[in-house]
This record gives structure tokens, sequence and C-alpha cells, in this order.
């Protein structure tokens, strides 16, 4: 098979967060280079081979980056597509141009989605005030605008409740394209963490529960609280997902789990990111084979590893000054206790994780 | 408590090998920065956030490394005493020079070992043939004669058996300082690796069991076949050995396990090694902490962390052209790979190791 890397060999990585740094770990030990390419240092440059500070449009830059490793991959969903067409020219791009085409896009994504008889929220494209009066009167509110791009962690949306001025919330977001979703009374929010290898086969971690805090990633729980049967069905979901992409490396959908009556529940896909994902930090430390290592087994060519878990998770960031605790968590048992590196404790700013994995019930 | 690292701060490590590529791994988990310091570009080179490459004689690269670093380490226990003593003067060197001193010269360690009560071969110092005639009338044939220093993996010794001209095999190892040292029949190697901390704390991982091939370890198996009682009596050894060193990090014990009359059992050690060590590989995927982990909390002063081990332990090392059958290892559920990112697979180099952990019989 073509584009099947061997040890020795580079991985180029856009991205110098502390996702990208620690797939750089993950393929360290799999005795793999890596090459960050980044506008702006970060955490990634302290544990690579090699490293690339230039914009995403300088295309000297990138051609160099590109000749210098046998695969590219990428921790943030937002390259912008020139970049990945540029890339994908000269060497394969994994996950994609598609996936990020696709997933960069909120109405792109849903409509993508729902091609494929997967369930979202109701959805609706808004380019001015009229379109969201108009979406807002088949949608009802409470309702949530969100830009098409760019948004990540409560960024780049806002709630239309009663009584809210729609041309306000418009223009509070830019006035530029964006989607109106329905609002989905979710009772807990899930996500899905799989892998799809060149040759097409699928693994996927067992499914998170997720807690967020001011729009945040919190805390991720496993097993999560919800029916065995759905999460099969979360689990297929993703499957048929990366499928249709065509997908080589890991992938996060996020959905959204809905109580019915009579205690049924059903699924609603929120959201898919083309990368691993911070309610998947936990496989570091609670599974065989980490998310990090699976995206490196992935974009390699090579043999997926095996997602099976050690034992009931906890998996909680900490954000911002929350790191200080580091000393505290150091010296409990049984509490593994992550880094980035940062050097700025900055409010809302991702600083580490911590993991408690603990013997499961039979 | 002076000495005491923060996250974000940066360790310095002399040598590139694997056992400093997997120190800056465990560093980095841990939010440190690694600043590698060697004559020659190695393997740890790729993981590092900085590396020099100079003379461990250039007092000006030793200076400006000193500068960059808040507490110095090492991977390899051959480092010139000079080098030692420059850096100390300028930051703390974890393990201290006296550790490097005693463990570099091998009559020096047996005597610091006797000194303390602790078994060891019987051996005599051997500066000549004519010493040798007399070593080899006191201990007998066979005995094993070995340089005092720099000798690892079998090199710098040598076997004197029945018939064997003692005048040849004091020159086949240069003619410079040796050491006899009394053949012991021993049933089993093992190692015990323990760390230190800077408050005095002790924790060592369980007993491993070591077998060679050509002088070079090949297979690691936890626990070890031995009696408890010679178990718990051998990591009470290494704790003395750390405690009247007044160690910080990890600390190794080569020691050999004589079987007597009676199914008894007794120990001899056989050489410390002032760092982590090739048996103790298996941490990383059946311990709670690693050894390499271990080894950076021990060296930034922080609290050590739990030394429990995970299952029924069997680690592999791919020596020279076994690591080319890193795909079918890769693809063999419950095998944990490690490659070490050499570049040239030549005969008897370390490349990578594997590790098999097995739930344990109840």
């Amino acid at each position: 098979m073509s584009g099947v890397l061997k040890p020795g060999d580079t991985i180029g990585i856009l991205g110098s967060g502390q996702l990208g740094r620690m797939i750089a770990l993950a393929a360290a030990r799999l005795g793999l280079r890596t090459h960050i390419y980044c506008p702006d240092s970060g955490p990634a440059f302290d544990v690579c081979a090699q490293f690339t500070i230039a914009a995403y449009e300088d295309e000297k830059a990138l051609a160099a980056f590109a000749d210098s490793v046998q695969v590219v991959s990428y921790e943030f969903e937002n390259v912008p597509a020139n970049t990945a067409a540029f890339l994908a020219a000269r060497k394969p791009v994994r996950p994609g141009p598609r996936a990020l085409a696709i997933t960069q896009d909120r109405f792109t994504e849903k409509s993508f989605l729902n091609d494929l008889g997967i369930p979202t929220a109701p959805f609706a494209a808004v380019d001015s005030v009229a379109d969201l009066e108009q979406a807002v009167a088949t949608l009802g509110r409470p309702s949530v605008l969100k830009t098409r791009r760019f948004g990540y962690d409560g960024k780049g949306q806002t709630m239309i409740r009663e009584g809210d001025d729609l041309a306000h919330a418009f223009n509070s977001l830019g006035g530029g394209a964006c989607i109106l979703e329905g609002f989905v009374a979710f009772a807990r929010e899930i996500s899905v963490i799989g892998a799809r290898g060149l040759d097409g086969s699928f693994a996927a971690f067992d499914v998170c529960e997720n807690e967020h805090a001011n729009h945040i990633l919190s805390r991720t729980i496993v097993p999560a609280h919800a029916h065995p049967a759905i999460q099969t069905a979360a689990i297929a979901m993703a499957g048929k997902i990366a499928a249709a992409l065509d997908y080589v490396g890991v992938i996060t959908v996020e959905m959204f789990l809905v109580e019915e009556a009579h205690g049924a529940e059903r699924l609603v896909v929120n959201e898919i990111a083309p990368r691993v994902h911070n309610s998947g930090h936990w496989t570091l430390d609670g599974a065989v084979t980490s998310q990090f290592e699976q995206h490196v087994r992935a974009i390699c060519g090579w043999q997926l590893g095996s997602p099976a878990r050690h034992g009931a998770i906890e998996m909680h960031n900490l954000i911002g000054a929350e790191a200080d605790d580091w000393a505290a968590l150091l010296a409990q048992t049984g509490v593994a206790l992550h880094l980035y590196g940062k050097h700025e404790a900055r409010e809302g700013r991702k600083m580490g994780h911590w993991t408690r994995v603990l013997p499961e019930k039979g």
C-alpha cells in the first residue's frame, strides 16, 4: 500500500498546541520523528525533532515542510483549505482535505450528516437579519445562533431567547455567515472517539460522557451513562461518518443524548472534530492504545491498536490556575498527571489534565 | 527545600541515547523541558526542547548548559568526574558526583558494598601480571578479570579458565587497572530498581529477573523467581545502598541469586548503575509510575510515585535486526512496542523493546 510509513520516518503536524504535543510524544514512542509547523511557537515545539514558524499561506515554507515529512496531519480543524490542498498535492494529508472542508462549516457538516441519515438539531442557514427572523419563526426559541466557521469552546455563538433582539444577536457574531440551530434539551453530552485505518478498518474507544463549565470541557467519565444499545448506535454513527469521509486518522463525534418518555434515549449529533479530542485524553492512562498512538498508527498506514479500556475512568481538565495544584495531584496515588508545558496560566487556558482509573465492578 | 523544580523548568541530561530519550519523554508529560548535552547526536535530540553538541571537557559549553537548566542528571555512569564537579558547582547534579565516583570503578564499588555489609563476589585489585597471578592463586579458576572502569554489556572483561595464560588475559584488556572477581555460580540474575527522593524517601519496583544473550539483556520478567524473603532482602539492600550514597534519583542494583543446598537462596551484588536501567523498561507499561517518571520526580525534588505493578510482566529487548519485526509486534494485541528512533540497526545495538502485561494469578 502506498503512503505507509516506517519507523524513523517523519510526521508533519500543523499546530503547536497540546494536541500536537501529545501526538508527537506518541510518535516518538514508536520511533517516529515529528516536524511541527505553526505560525506561533507552542508547547509541541519542546518535544519535536524539527519545527517551522511560518504562516499557513507561506508556500515556500509549506513546500520545504512537505519535503521533510512522509505524511501531514493536524491538531485543529481550521487548517485553511488552500494550505491543505497545497500540502495534499505533495504528500498524503490525513485526515484528507474533504474531512476538513466538511467539518469547518457547521452548515455543510449538518447537511452532510442528514444526508447520511444521521440526526442533528434542526438548522437553517442565516446570512442576514431577515434570514434569522425567518429561521427563528421556523425553529422557535430558545435556539442557538452560531457562526458557520471558526467557533470553539462556546466562542462564536449566542443563545436566542424570548425577547432577544435578533438584529443585535446577528450583529454580535460579526454579521457573517451563520447557522441557526434548534435548541436540543439534552440530558447528557457524549462523544465517540474512533479511528479509521488506511485499510478501512475502524476501531472506537468506549463512549465518553462529558461535562462542561463555561463552555469548556471540565470532566469526562467512561463508561457513559447511556443504554448499551445507544452506545452501540453512537459508535456505529461514528463509523458511518468516517467511512463516508473515506477518513484516515482519529475522528471525534460529539453528540447530545436526549431522554424521551418512558426512559427511552435518542442521539443527536452536535459536531465532528477531525482530530484527537480533549474527551479522549483518558486513553493515555485508561486504554490499551491511546488516542494519540491510534492517530499515529492510522496516519502511518499501520494496523490500529486495541481501544480496550482498563477500568472506570475519570478525567479532569486543569484550566488556568487549576494547574497550580500540580504538587498535590502528583502526590495522589492513582492520579496520572499530564501538564502541557505552557508558560502562562491564562484564564480559560487548558494547562493540563489528570486521570484516575478505578477497577470496574464486574 | 532548595533545588525543587516546578513545571516549566528545564532538566539537563548528559547523554543522548534511548535512556535520555525516555527520561525526556517522561519529563515532557509533566510539563518539564529538557536540554540534552552530548558530544554526539542521538535519539534523545528528537524529543528535547534544546540540545548541545560539545565535549564533556568543554567548560564554556558546560557553563552555558548549566545556566539553562535547574537540575542536571545523566543517562550513563561514565560521566567524567571533572564534568560532574564542574556542573555540581553551578547546579544540583542528581544523582550526585559521589554516586558516580563510586560506581565508575568496580574496585571502589565492591569495597563500598562490603563496607556496608553487602555481599559481593570475592575480588582483588590487579594492576600487573604479578598481581593477577597472586589473585588467581587466591580466588581460583574460573574467575573473571575486568577493567575497573568503562565496562558494559560484557565489554572490558575476560574469563580466566583452567590453562588460560594470565599475561595474555591481562594484556587483552589493555594492561590497565583491573579487578579479578571470583566466579559466582549463580542460578539467576536479578535487579532492583528503586528511587530515593530529595526527602530521603525510598520506593522500589518489584524485583526483576533478567536473561542475557551475548552479555546483552535479552528478557526481563517480573515477578522474579525468588523466595519472597529474598526479594524483600534485595530491595532492602538497594535502599541501604541509596541511603549510604545520599542518593537522589533512580538507582539500579544488579544481583546474582545463588541457590544453596536445601533450596535456600542468597544474594550477591554484582554492580550498581546510578541511573534508570534496561531491566526497568517494563515499568512504562506495567507500573503505576514508570522508572523514567520516577527519576524525574526524584531529581525535581517531587514526591515519588507509586511503584505498584499492574500484572505479570515480560519485556524483550529488540537488538539489531530484531527491530525489523516492528509491524508484526504492533499488530499483536497486548504488546506495547517502544522504538528508540535510531537510524541504523547495527549488530548488538538496542533498537527498542516490547512489553506484555498479563493478569496475575491471584
